[in-house]
């Protein structure tokens, strides 16, 4: 039973609140019902009618700030919550956002309006775009990133795949996602050779090309992988927050003995935003968490490619999430991939504006197996944008 | 390009392979297309046709093992994949099961099958239903839990709240899973004030309830949080893997300096398992992956209650994910909570079995604000079942 006293000091709450906005399925009883359950679920998770009159219904009840139809069967809710209730932890704070209700079907969580007070307590991403852009010394046009794979290569097969493409002008190198640190390739000496090999086109060309190893492993082993790939000379890490936690990546974006720039890989994580009616919006998901917790680069599915369940809405939707105003948190780049090619370029101009990284593999090799050539010849069409 | 040599000793792959069960959506030509989709995005993430015969192609490709119709629109695939890719961690194990194709519409990952060998490379979880029932001194009842809550209490009314409930012979108290280091009910605080309570009520009754405290949080702060529990002497830990990670618990389930039970809370991670048409099935999201990660309790919402989204059939998939053979693997505690009462106990009982955690919060705190009493009368339900 809650005792009907108030226990806490008026000083326990601010009165300072955030919002999120969600899509509610059904008719506007069904809808108004589901909000009115997210306030509770996403809270206290219990009885509401046995919480008194006091602190914990002023102010730890979420609180429908506005409720609108968008069309028969949607309707759109603005729910705040107090910022205490986070403990002004990230993995609290998606407890509140989507915690218990991303297990109620009709609930989608499209938009996070998170308030000053809140968001000044995350410092965000470390560079975001102004940073690497100050990183590569490319002042405005887009960025040209690659991956380097199949998985089966060795290490020195993949280094020198890394050095041909650093040689063509590559902008951004990274691992494979599905790199880890597999037999065939080992972790410490796949990021030895590749930063050597970087290095040396770096060298030959004047270019600073950023080389990004995939960090994400067994926990017993990241900090110790990110270390080594510092000390190492990476010039940047891939983290997949599926597997890692948002946190952690906050965590490695937050650390001053870190300090490289970020890149998020979504492997994992697409069953959140494929369906309209349930889950996370695609600039929730792909834009505004991730910048919340520290990325520099949101890695995502293109409209045009092989993620064809990605629509052109979905991506205008993600580089909002990644570059409107935010608080104070920096601007990161959406970095589009899955099979685009130069013929989408100017096209994904339209969509993403020129703060965008363009990641190409499968087309790039298929163009020619001189990767340094074909390299130089897609970012020259990317100069000419 | 890729060398048309084979670069690897023969010894890089043993030829051992594990398989996983999707359901592809639909025409036979569509839904054989998704499968040798996956059979290339999952592993190389490359164009086939630029991939030589030899090692990779043998090796690292996704093979499918079988393919069949289950009816109008859907199809079955078994496709196996070579331990070898995984580099034998769980993170990578994952994007192999389930990485870039989570962002493909059409594909939903319904069954674990992995080999003997990868299994064996996992110690899972470290009490399971036997552990536990020895650790409580309970041979074969159903288990009964429940959370202290609401969020917004202070550290001693919350233990207050736990000192009620295990003097009326409460199996499990966990921390509500909102519950994470906030002003009003910090987390040292909490835990100290609950180990308290809760010892003090077993030493009256003589029963061994267990209080097991929420430890997500930063990742600056987890393994601490962590320790301080075990130290403070509590006899469990909660852990959301949607915010740590899978592997994570992983990590906290095989370290012997920790060696205490774990629950799984399943917040933020619903939208995996919402539509049958993509996504992770209730079986592997809630059951498989979480006993490969080593959890001994899974959380979960049930059938009847406020999760109306599960179904009867999606629990008894739960359920056998817990607890089917699965190698080595301990079988482990489904734990359905969600609005449930003793009114769904007996037919809860032929889903689940016996081997079963009720956890019953809000209609335990709406029969009565005398917890003990509603506590010792629900447990007397759930002994004569």
């Amino acid at each position: 039973m809650i005792p009907s006293s108030v226990p806490h000091p008026p000083s326990s709450f601010s009165g300072h609140r955030f919002r999120a906005v969600y899509h509610l399925l059904g008719d506007e009883p069904t809808a108004r019902a589901r909000a009115e359950d997210i306030c509770i679920e996403e809270t206290i998770e219990y009885p509401p009618e046995l919480v008194p009159e006091g602190v914990i219904r002023t102010h730890v009840f979420g609180r429908i700030e506005s409720f609108e139809k968008i069309d028969n069967g949607r309707y759109r809710a603005i729910i705040s919550y107090a910022d205490e209730i986070t403990g002004i932890e990230l993995p609290q704070l998606i407890n509140v956002l989507f915690g218990n209700i991303s297990m109620k079907p009709g609930i989608r969580l499209v938009e996070l309006d998170l308030s000053g007070t809140l968001l000044a307590r995350f410092k965000g991403p470390r560079f975001g775009i102004e940073g690497v852009r100050k990183l590569l010394g490319v002042e405005k046009r887009p960025l040209l990133a690659t991956a380097t794979k199949p998985m089966g290569l060795s290490a020195s097969e993949l280094a020198q795949m890394a050095y041909q493409l650093a040689l063509g002008g590559m902008d951004i190198i990274k691992d494979d996602h599905g790199l880890g640190n597999q037999t065939f390739a080992p972790f410490e000496e796949r990021v030895l050779r590749t930063v050597e090999a970087v290095a040396k086109a770096n060298a030959q060309t004047g270019h600073r090309t950023l080389y990004l190893p995939n960090v994400t492993g067994p926990f017993e082993t990241m900090l110790e992988r990110i270390h080594f790939a510092k000390t190492a000379g990476a010039t940047g890490l891939m983290l997949i927050p599926g597997h890692c936690g948002l946190d952690f990546l906050r965590r490695v974006a937050d650390d001053e003995t870190i300090a490289l720039p970020i890149m998020s890989h979504p492997a994992f994580v697409g069953s959140y935003v494929l369906s309209p009616d349930f889950g996370v919006s695609h600039r929730v998901l792909h834009g505004q968490l991730l910048r919340l917790a520290g990325a520099d680069f949101s890695v995502m599915p293109n409209y045009v490619g092989r993620f064809a369940s990605y629509s052109r809405e979905d991506c205008v939707g993600i580089a909002e999430g990644c570059t409107h105003p935010m608080g104070t948190l920096r601007p990161i780049f959406p970095a589009p991939g899955g099979g685009i090619g130069p013929d989408s370029f100017a096209d994904m101009l339209d969509v993403y504006g020129r703060d965008v990284v363009y990641l190409v593999s499968s087309n790039l090799h298929r163009a020619s197996p001189d990767l340094t050539a074909t390299t130089a010849r897609f970012r020259e069409r990317l100069e000419k944008l």
